[in-house]
């Protein structure tokens, strides 16, 4: 577990995370830590009633807690309506991003019309091809590329070998995991029976771009597609997982998670605060609506409604898929149970004709 | 959406995709569009009658259509068989490739042992090794690598970070996306329970390539294993979308489609034509015949006969699977309905008794 | 198929592989191949009986074989306990690794407070940032990046593009394949329904490690990700194969075998000498236990006992997902029969009422 990278007074912690203390706020603690593994001096955190016992067994000198937990001898509590936030929040204060400092590393490659703004940083090795924009404070790791005419905003991380191709956008605050890759072509082909040279795959050209608008996170190894024509489109605030697929011409809306190894295919549109839980597909051209929900490895094949829940491949509602899982457990002594009744059936049907 | 990047006569757009023209061969236009975004001036597409009523409200000046679409007043026509793969070859007409100019930039690292085409571009950062070859034309963009005595064909391109290890053979029209991993070592172990220090998983070296015939597609972060010994293959024409995974030994056959995150595991075979959709899973040491097709996160575990449709996990042939889906939903009525039947059956048999 | 890229005496082939020697100990051969590929002065190995036929048509001139294979004329045998490993031992033998010449090439960036020992080898383009070590006979290949203060033990190959993010461990005689990424941070953030610009995820800091321990392989394009606080743990022997998810504070243990596109969830555990094949999902914070075995494309919802085999999604033990799936071929069927039965004791309770 990480040790304090710094201290801090309780009080203002307390005012940090808008919390109520009850406890001594001149109370010096200098890290973070899990329930069961703080020791004095440092902060620990109690959201969820199934951590009840080690709340109480806790060493930790201070605990933020719900609005309604229970007072703890010993131990200062602060008072917060998300302690799960107001944790997270801490572990920023604790742990501040350090930033490299601003400049051009006399290795990294800048072609002559970009613009990378005086307080960017690029490291060794990373390349800004011709007409490409690098915003204010953003830091391009060893091997990032921004390809012609592609602009990436301010404040943004492209960690080593990011790949952003060329006309591309990308907003503010962005982080661009390692092995991301931003505007690769779409996956799009007319098949051409009559090839001069046989059959083939004619491959449609991708002229549109990607934009990701800002306060996105793109995970490792995950790649979003240009558009055919057009724009395929990540939403401000939406976070992608690792190795995730954004097929050509996807729209996802705002304030979205899609986790690992989900895929959404081309066209299709992912609403505002829509959750795809890992492995989900979504097939092109559908939509699924603002606040749903998608379960683990479901294969979405039809619209799904605003605020729906759904699970299975293909998905359906989450509360039919409970009851036709709990069902299909049942299947094999089903089939047991029918081919008992058909024996007791003729026999009935035997007697009455006798 | 895109405007044009350059002007052509409504003749020379007829002849360019050998189509009929009903309209006036001197219009000029200037750009593609879907038929709801179109303004006059540009060229849209009908090839679903699902849009016709787009087809009828559209401005765009001329349109491409089916041998048998209807006339519309005010709208040039220009008949084709299969107008969305002349929509293809019209974006190609508007959006020429361009190919950055020939030569190894000063950065590049390019072993003096490497053999690289006069006409190859490589760009800042981009790696060949001892004994490789990079054909005419060939574009290695800046972090691709080619290793030792691999060879790449001409008019190819390498996007950022795209990797073709020791001794593989990459074809001519190859395009490998960015971070796409050509020779990685197949995933092959020995388990030796009575290893000096203590069980281990004896690594089996993988000291075949891979081998990628012409006109192949590579998506980003795709990863196609090298072979224990021997191959390796994709073959020609065939487009393999992003986060694939070809496992060792695995024979693609020509003009095959397979979707992002599907994988396809050691020494399977999948044949001419065939489309595997996408998270598709392909178990290893089976074959998937010509012309076949396979559902959305199927799970293939068996030989599939050529030109055979299937779906599901484990796949089974597509109208099975259709009825078994449908069926599965009725599962928790039918197990009402057989309770009810049971009650029913016992009363009779009561009555009879008594 | 290879050819031999040396030569050895069959007698010092059988000792290699710890082997009794039925034939001529001076017999010279050079180089391996399958049963039916192997010419004269080849070795193959046999240790299936489903390849009986091609074992007695082969023109090998030596066979590994089980303890208990018959002799056979004109072939030289060696009897081992494991013809599999005594043929990856032989593949060892008669393909040795090769190691680039140790040293820093001018074109790779290492940091002046680095330290790589001299015996490592740092390629054109490769990273190495401030405070990281490198350890012996290691190997970084160009585009492989080492964060600061991350640690690589000895006798380890990073790939192109391989990168280990800031501050994580890496033992020795690991293998970490191309566009691998260690270290990106987890996936973790709170929701703010009241951020001061609307509501947002808060981005939970991600300020743990991965370990990687000894002897572990991670495939191309797999991502594992750093700890929230603490660590993510791979452990000692286990091997990843391609396109793999670990999510943050995840621990697997040692000696395990993950397959290609299978994702792990955050602080899920994964004991000792498990295999997850292809495209499974485990969700966080459960337990796979010690030797367990889960099917293809399965979805792990739950904890699996120590050496249960589990298949389908939501995973449940094999033997019941066989029993389940059979009889989910029968439904159709089965509903038909119901329909069928229904009618029957209709006609019996009208007769009985009449």
């Amino acid at each position: 577990m990480p040790s304090a990278s710094n201290a801090h007074r309780l009080g203002d912690i307390a005012t940090h995370v808008r919390g109520e203390l009850l406890g001594d706020p001149g109370l010096l603690v200098h890290g973070l830590n899990g329930l069961e593994e703080a020791a004095p001096g440092e902060v620990s955190f109690y959201g969820n009633p199934r951590y009840r016992k080690q709340f109480e067994a806790t060493r930790a000198s201070a605990v933020l807690v719900g609005m309604d937990a229970p007072a703890r001898d010993g131990v200062a509590l602060v008072r917060v309506p998300n302690p799960h936030l107001a944790y997270a929040k801490l572990l920023t204060l604790f742990h501040p991003a350090r930033r490299p400092p601003a400049g051009i590393h006399p290795a990294a490659h800048v072609h002559p019309e970009a613009t990378v703004h005086p307080e960017a940083t690029v490291k060794a090795g990373a390349v800004v091809e011709r007409g490409a924009h690098v915003g204010a404070r953003t830091v391009l790791h060893p091997g990032a590329y921004v390809g012609e005419d592609a602009r990436v905003g301010d404040d943004c991380v492209l960690y080593p070998h990011a790949t952003v191709r060329e006309g591309c956008v990308v907003g503010s605050r962005v982080i661009l995991h390692a092995s991301s890759v931003v505007g690769a072509d779409g996956f799009g082909f007319a098949f051409d029976a009559e090839g001069e040279d046989g059959p083939r795959h004619f491959k449609i050209p991708q002229v549109g771009i990607v934009r990701i608008e800002d306060d996105v996170e793109v995970g490792a190894c995950t790649c979003i597609d240009r558009a055919t024509v057009g724009e395929t489109v990540v939403g401000q605030g939406t976070k992608l997982d690792n190795l995730v697929q954004i097929a050509h011409n996807v729209r996802v809306g705002p304030l979205s998670l899609i986790c690992a190894q989900a895929g959404v295919s081309g066209s299709a549109e992912v609403g505002t605060g829509v959750v795809l839980a890992g492995q989900v597909g979504v097939v092109g051209h559908i939509r699924v609506g603002d606040l749903a929900k998608v379960g683990a490895q479901s294969g979405v094949a039809h619209d799904v409604p605003d605020g729906q829940v759904v699970s299975g491949s293909p998905a359906i509602p989450h509360k039919d898929w409970l009851r036709a899982s709990a069902a299909s457990g049942q299947l094999a002594d089903l089939l047991k149970e029918v081919r008992a009744l058909r024996k007791r059936v003729e026999l009935l049907e035997k007697e009455k004709g006798g």
